[in-house]
C-alpha cells in the first residue's frame, strides 16, 4: 500500500494545552511519524496571542489570525479546539463539523452541557469528535470506557478528577493545613487559579463524570440534575477525624447504578485507606471503573497541565488521522449524542453509610435529643465518637464535636434528619454530614 | 445505513477463559448489541470437554470437536485461541489466519516468543490478531500503549502482572508467612498452581514484558536475552529489612530506556512505600508506564483469572467485529512483527540503588572485608543496618544479618563484588541482592 499523504490539521487557541499539542505536532513529528503511518501536518495555529508561543519555541508562520481562512482550506482535515469556554468553543467546533473537519477538543464543560447537539451534528456530517483529554488529562479513560472495558456493563465509576481540589485535601491531611491555608498554597505554586471557583465548587469534576456516566452507562444526564457539593466547607476537623476512623476525605465524582437508576454526583466523601483511590495524592487523578466481568479497575495519572492533556489530544489526532476514531465513533453505540436521556437523578434514592459531626453543647440531654430524631427516621447508629477536643473553631468552648457513624441508611432520610438536628438548641447550626464510599462489591471471585 | 449482519465467531479451547467468554459472548449478547453496531454471534466452541461448559450452562449444541470444520466455515470471521501452551495453540491460530479469519488469543507465551513471525504471516493474510488479553487480563493496557499513549515516547515501564507472586509476597509482608508458607496457602486458595513454576519463576512476567515493550518501544526483544529472577529465594528478612527501611519488595517486570539501549527484566525489587505500585496487594495487578509528555499513569486491575481475561478477549472480538482493530493493526506502527528487533539487552550496564543483606559471622573484620571489596569496585555506600537478630534461617547463631544500601552503581560491579563477598570466610555463601527501583524522574512540571 503507498504510504498516505499527510493529514493538514489545524491548533484553534494556543493557551497552555494549545502551546503543548503544538510542540508534540511540531517537535515530536518524527516519533508520531514512527508510530502510525499516517504523518500529522500542523499546518495553522489560530490564536491572537503569540507570546507563550514564542516562549515554546514555536514557529511563528503557523499562527492565522483569521479562522475564516483555515476553515476554507479544503485540505485541512482536524481542528483541535483548545480555546475553552462555552460559546466561543461551540461556534468554532459547529464551524468545523459544517465544513466537514474532524474535531479534536479538550473541553469538558461544552461536552457536558452541549455534548449530544454536537455528536448529533458531527455525525449527520459524516466527521468525527475526539475527546479523550475532557475526562482525565493524561489518562486514557474514555478509550477504557468505550473500547477496552466494553465487554462490561459498568456498574459504578468513583473518581478523583480535580487535582486542585485533591492537592488541597492532600495538604489539609498531611500537613494539617486548614482549607484556606492550603488553597492559598496552592494558587502560589499554580495548582489553583486565582478565582478556584470552577474546581473547588466541583462544577469541573461534574462537568467530567457527566461525560464518563454517558460513555459508561450508555445514559446521558442533564448536566442541571447532578447535586454537586465542592470542598469548600471541609474543615480541619473532619479531615483528622476521618483518619482517626481510617478514612481519607476525597472530592469523588461518583456515578453508580442503583435500583433506582443511574446516579450521578459530587461530593467529599469518606474513603477506607484500603481503597486505591485513597492512594492518589497531591495533583493526581485516577478513575475507579467497577465492571460485571472485570470487577474493579483503576486508571491513574496527571489530569490536567498542558503536556498531560496535549498527549490525551494527540492520541486522538493520531486515531482520527489513522481512520480508527471515526470507524469507532460509527459503530460504538454508548458513545456522546447517541445514549437515550435520563429524566431525572435519583440521588436521594440512594443508601449509603454517614460521617455525622455535630457540633453540641455540653449539657445534659445534648446526645440523646440528636439520637432520638435519627431513630425518628428509622435511621441506625453504627457508632459514637466524642472526644475531649474542645471547638476550636467557634468561639464558644462550651461546643464539643460528636461524631455520628451511621449504618447503610437512604439518603432522604439522613438529610432530613440532619436538618432537625441543626435546629436543636443543644447543637451548632450546621452538622457536617459526608458520604462513605465503601468498595464497591466485586463480582463473585471466579478461577 | 442497515444494520450489518451478525459477526460468526468461534471460541477454540473451552478451559476457565474460554468458558468465561462463551457466557459473555451468549449471556450478555444483549448488552454488547447495545455498545456496538454490529452484533456477534458464538457459532462454534472447540473443545474435547464439556465438563466445566455444562456448569456454567452453556448450550452443547455449540460444541464442536472438529477443528477442521470450524476452520471451513467460509462465514466465519473470528477464532478465539484460548487452547493454551505453544505447539497446539500456534498451529490452531496459524491455520486460522491462512483460512482467512482474524484472531484473538490471551496466549502471552506464544506471542513472546514467536508473536512476529505470527503477526507477520497475519498481515500477509490480511488478518488481525487481538491480543489485548495476554499482558495483564482485564486491564486494557495493550490498547493504553499503542493507542491511548500513542503521543509519548515510552520511557519506563514498572509493571506487577503476576498475581501468584504478588498475592504471596503480599502475605509475607502483611502475615509474616515464609515463602512456602504463603505458597502453599495460594495453592490452597486456588491462586496458585500445583506446580507454581511459570509464575513464581518470573516467566511468566517475563512473557508479558516482552509484548508490551514491543508496544511501548517499537523494538522487539528476544526473549531469551531477558533476565528473569523469580520470587522463591526472597526471605522473610529481606521483607522485613524492606519494611524497616520504608520499602516493599515486588516482583517487578522491568523495561526502561537506558543510555545503553532498551533493557528488560524480571526481578524481585524494593519499591517505595509512596510509589503506588507499593499499594497494589493480593491478586491485583499493575502497570506503571512513564511517557515524555504525559509522566506517570498506572492501569490497576485484576490481571488473570476467567471473567477478567475474558474481558479483554471480547474487547478485541467487538473492535474487529466492528473493523476497528484491524483498521488499528494496519496503521499503528508498534505493533507486534512491525518493530526491529534488538540484538542485547545491556541490563547489565544499568545503574540503580542496591540493598544487599549478607549473613556475617560475628568477628572483628567481618565488615570492613566487606566493605572494602565494595571499595575496591567503586562502589559507594549509603547506609549499614546491623542489628540483633539473631539469624533464625541457619542453625549457626554466630550469623547476623548485616545489610548495605549502595548508592546508584552499575549492575555489573554490584554482581562481581557480590561474588566476592560470598567467597568471604566470614560470611554466609549466598548474600541476597535485591535492587531498589526509584520513582522514574516526571517530566520537568508544567501547567
Amino acid at each position: 500500500m503507498s504510504k498516505p499523504k499527510s493529514v493538514p490539521v489545524a491548533i484553534v487557541g494556543c493557551g497552555v494545552v494549545g502551546t503543548a499539542t503544538a510542540q508534540i505536532l511540531t517537535r515530536d513529528r518524527e516519533l508520531l511519524a514512527a508510530k502510525t503511518r499516517t504523518p500529522l501536518e500542523l499546518r495553522y495555529i489560530v490564536s491572537k496571542t503569540y507570546s507563550s508561543a514564542k516562549a515554546a519555541g514555536l514557529d511563528e508562520a503557523l499562527f492565522e489570525p483569521d479562522l475564516g481562512k483555515v476553515m476554507a482550506d479544503s485540505e485541512l482535515q482536524i481542528v483541535i479546539e483548545l480555546v475553552g469556554g462555552i460559546e466561543t468553543a461551540r461556534s468554532v467546533i459547529e464551524q468545523a463539523i459544517d465544513a466537514g473537519k474532524h474535531v479534536v477538543t479538550a473541553n469538558k464543560a461544552l461536552l457536558a452541557m452541549h455534548g449530544a447537539e454536537l455528536f448529533e451534528r458531527a455525525r449527520s456530517a459524516g466527521v468525527s469528535i475526539g475527546f479523550e483529554a475532557s475526562c482525565a488529562g493524561g489518562i486514557p479513560i474514555v478509550r477504557a470506557l468505550y473500547d477496552g472495558l466494553v465487554a462490561n456493563r459498568i456498574d459504578a465509576i468513583y473518581a478523583i478528577v480535580n487535582g486542585t481540589c485533591n492537592y488541597i485535601l492532600s495538604q489539609m491531611t498531611n500537613e494539617r493545613k486548614s482549607y484556606l491555608q492550603a488553597l492559598e498554597e496552592a494558587q502560589a505554586d499554580g495548582l489553583a487559579e486565582a478565582d478556584p471557583t470552577l474546581d473547588v465548587s466541583g462544577l469541573d469534576s461534574a462537568h467530567k463524570i457527566a461525560i464518563m456516566t454517558s460513555l459508561a452507562f450508555g445514559q446521558a444526564i442533564p448536566f442541571e440534575l447532578i447535586p454537586v457539593d465542592g470542598i469548600e466547607a471541609i474543615e480541619l476537623a473532619d479531615v483528622k477525624f476521618a483518619e482517626k476512623l481510617g478514612y481519607l476525605i476525597k472530592l469523588l465524582a461518583i456515578a453508580e447504578r442503583q435500583s433506582s437508576g443511574i446516579t450521578v454526583r459530587v461530593r467529599p466523601a469518606f474513603i477506607s485507606r484500603n481503597h486505591p483511590l485513597a492512594w492518589v495524592s497531591g495533583p493526581f487523578n485516577a478513575v475507579s471503573v467497577y465492571g460485571h466481568v472485570t470487577g474493579h479497575t483503576m486508571y491513574y495519572g496527571r489530569g490536567a497541565g498542558g503536556p498531560p492533556t496535549a498527549s490525551a489530544v494527540t492520541a486522538d489526532v493520531v486515531s482520527i488521522a489513522s481512520g480508527v476514531l471515526p470507524r469507532t465513533f460509527e459503530e460504538f453505540g454508548y458513545m456522546l449524542g447517541k445514549n437515550p436521556v435520563a429524566e431525572d437523578n435519583p440521588v436521594a434514592d440512594t443508601a449509603h453509610r454517614y460521617y455525622i459531626r455535630v457540633m453540641v453543647r455540653d449539657s445534659p440531654g445534648a446526645l440523646s435529643s440528636m439520637t432520638s430524631i435519627l431513630e425518628h427516621y428509622g435511621i441506625s447508629i453504627a457508632s459514637v465518637l466524642q472526644d475531649e477536643v474542645a471547638d476550636t473553631n467557634g468561639g464558644e468552648s462550651t461546643y464539643v464535636p460528636v461524631v455520628i457513624i451511621l449504618h447503610t441508611t437512604g439518603e432522604r432520610a439522613v438529610l432530613d434528619a440532619a436538618s432537625e438536628i441543626n435546629a436543636l438548641p443543644t447543637t451548632g447550626d450546621r452538622c457536617s454530614v459526608i458520604t462513605i464510599v465503601d468498595e464497591y462489591p466485586e463480582p463473585a471471585a471466579e478461577d
